[in-house]
């Protein structure tokens, strides 16, 4: 720069200091009144918000009968038809050999020194030889197909189900509970839990039929090609499967989507849902986001034992920023990405379990297996291997564009109380959690909720056994 | 719902519309008190914001000699070596075999009515035709290594350059100029500009010797290990290359992150840079963004004839949400993303040409084809094969995850004026555009500027003709 420049900006320093010293007094008055006046403001258009808050929407009327299949096909096939999961041969051999062929999605390491540029190739690393040479596809498959398996078609689509009844029934009565996945889940993550919610246990006079679907579109799910398959429509969905199946009447339980799709249930069919179990127990409406954002004011008056999980709330803001990328693009262009996902296995899989370590535990982005050891790599693999044989990615992608595309009915729905008796069941890392009097707004017959004091947000998947302890606990507290 | 629950509602509604009448005229009142109060108090904001940015930071100092090879090898080969690409016979016959196992992704249809998910599956089928039918791996390397290519050492790594000098120089001056490209662009950008700038032309005195390089971590040039390689240290590595071939001036054309890099190399270096042309001429500070959204309550006044291409800025922002899931993930999780796309050459072919059909002109989006047809499928291949041929995505997409990781030295560096002579050329479908008024607050020696009535973000790639025109004048109105 020429000196002339350097020597006008070094007196413009002089100026501004000298400025400085003469405003400071008026400059601090001067902001207490903007600050009151702001806060006088803030707090009038608040209330105002809060009051439009006051008036419930009505129920708006839904199509229970929307043909999601193809056009041509309207002669339904209403049987209920056993299905097995397959693992081919083929499948493992063009996988080994694509594994084989190139090491490209393993050939960029991790930048040297320890910084978070999304999952460390060493991680990477060590999935990938876990999947080539201790994942045995047939005898997992043979595993997994020990569980009953279903498909029957519901408004067009062919909806993939497990169906397991109870062995011992003596002196207990036998519930129905349908249990909702989310993403990038599928039924795997209620492996675990399904023969503890089957058994009887004491002190309980019953137990559970467990229906586990797979949501439209996620892995052995028929997928819609016309718009619309939102949350709302898949709770329609599931509901007309229960009546496939024979029940009139049944529990629910849900994390992640599958809580927004329990929700929704629970708000259409008051009368089918006899309780709803959730372990992602969150108010959707942006009355419930903005009081939690307000409450950074005060922590404790509005979250009490929670405040700890919920604030300080920059640094969750800093948290949702961070970690919400996959859900921007996800919902603004889940082809495209999905395009990718679905051409890449290893690519599949570490996007998926990335997500496993990550909201287990967020501390886990700053450990050296990024939280991988705490899982079985089998466990995380049979859930990618079933998005992969299925070629499902995009579809299930396609939930998070349909969610957005759709957030006017969310909103609304997310307003109108349901009556259902509720009980939530709030994991220690979970990544959005609310006070009680928050989530009675939506669910004013909130029986209860529980603190776990571990696991984070895939919980029937980690803490099964707690999960189903809760579960019992919830129902039995529903019939009292 | 009990009916209890349902006449309560009723009453409820009832209540609150009784409620409105009586209030509505004292809310009216209330109303306009409310705006003028916060009216005021966002005025004063917004002055002691504006004021804070009377002081010009002073210019920071960088070590123009930061190693970014490995530790082990400090011993630096300054020559510069021939290079050629190389695109083998087994990369075809490999990318063959994967084309023809599978068709994974391009097996999901996109949904039946047109709703953008992301790219559309006849598009994508489209690319993939050309790709496995029509593009010819040895012929298409022939033709790109017609052009002299190099690599040298800079600061530990390789870098790769295409440098053309004139053929016919009689008469007139030879000025070397450094094109630089962005994301998700490379060298390939600049084939059809290069001949333009290296031929003399009438009512011109000079011409350009061009010299073209590859950024580091992008194709052809080496990546860092090391965190912390972002645009000002491209900065500092690229006019240490420019003093490697032997110039100690020269000028400077970039758009995309090529308008970012040329921009520091000018603050930087403003002894150096004789000229700049930037084909995406932006003020990156944030207050540039806040007057051009403060310019929405008068686009006329604040935009003059560019009005239109920037207001209303509620569409521009509606638009940036839709289009920044891409920047949202590469910017916290570029390695992951990265081991994706590193693994499927088609999604990375559609995942790079999705950009460049949608920010050649937003509108594409809707029609058909997303545009592809206004492009030669052969040059876009051209550059996803040199990102696929090298395994380069990754090390590009962390330039996104360095700009926000020193996103406050990119703010310093934005408020920091340069007084090198610089010229800006506006297209009309570039994603940002800005009044002259806010770039001279960077660039106070703005010597003009040139709105395009076509073409989109990658001018020199979509209008060769038109930014060698306008670099020719931009340079010549330079000495003047």
């Amino acid at each position: 720069m020429p000196p002339k420049k350097k020597e006008k900006k070094a007196k413009e320093v002089n100026e501004t200091t000298k400025n400085d010293k003469n405003t400071k007094k008026s400059n601090f008055s001067c902001c207490k009144i903007v600050s009151a006046i702001v806060a006088v403001a803030v707090a009038v258009l608040f209330y105002k918000f809060y009051n439009s808050y006051l008036v419930t929407p009505e129920l708006p009327k839904f199509d229970l009968n929307v043909w999601w299949g193809s056009s041509s096909t309207k002669t339904q096939d209403k049987s209920i038809r056993p299905f097995r999961i397959v693992f081919t041969d083929s499948m493992q051999e063009n996988l080994r050999r694509k594994f084989e062929a190139e090491r490209r999605a393993t050939a960029t390491k991790s930048l040297e020194e320890t910084s978070h540029f999304g999952m460390n190739s060493d991680v990477v690393g060590q999935i990938f030889a876990h999947w080539r040479f201790k994942y045995k596809y047939g005898r997992r498959a043979n595993e997994l197909n020990k569980l009953n398996h279903y498909k029957t078609n519901i408004q067009g689509l062919d909806i993939h189900f497990i169906r397991v009844e109870p062995e011992n029934t003596k002196n207990v009565k036998v519930l129905p509970i349908l249990l909702l996945h989310g993403w990038p889940s599928s039924v795997r993550d209620f492996y675990d839990i399904i023969p503890l919610l089957t058994t009887p246990r004491p002190n309980y006079d019953f137990v559970f039929e467990v229906i586990v679907p797979s949501l439209p579109g996620f892995t052995f799910s028929q997928a819609s090609r016309k718009p619309g398959l939102t949350t709302y429509q898949m709770a329609i969905i599931l509901r007309n499967l229960m009546e496939r199946i024979g029940h009139k009447q049944f529990y629910v339980h849900g994390g992640d989507f599958g809580h927004i799709i329990g929700s929704h249930m629970a708000t259409l069919f008051p009368d089918q849902v006899l309780g709803f179990h959730s372990s992602t127990p969150i108010n959707l409406s942006k009355l419930a986001h903005l009081t939690i954002m307000l409450g950074s004011i005060c922590p404790k008056c509005i979250a009490k034992d929670l405040a700890d999980r919920i604030y300080p709330y920059s640094d969750k803001l800093k948290f949702y920023l961070d970690e919400s990328g996959y859900l921007h693009l996800q919902s603004t262009k889940p082809d495209t990405l999905g395009i990718v996902l679905q051409d890449s296995p290893l690519g599949l899989g570490v996007y998926i379990i990335e997500k496993y370590l990550l909201f287990t535990n967020p501390a886990n982005k700053y450990t050296l297996d990024g939280g991988l050891n705490a899982f079985n790599n089998t466990d995380l693999l049979d859930n990618v291997l079933m998005y992969w044989s299925t070629g499902s990615i995009t579809t299930s992608l396609r939930l998070f564009k349909e969610f957005i595309n759709n957030y006017e009915m969310e909103e609304t729905l997310a307003r109108i109380p349901t009556s259902v008796p509720t009980w939530g069941l709030r994991t220690k890392h979970d990544i959005i959690q609310q006070p009680d009097f928050i989530l009675r707004w939506k669910y004013p017959n909130l029986v209860g909720t529980t603190n776990l004091d571990d696991g984070g947000h895939f919980a029937a998947f980690e803490k099964p056994v707690e999960v189903s302890d809760d579960i019992f606990k919830a129902v039995k507290s529903f019939f009292s």
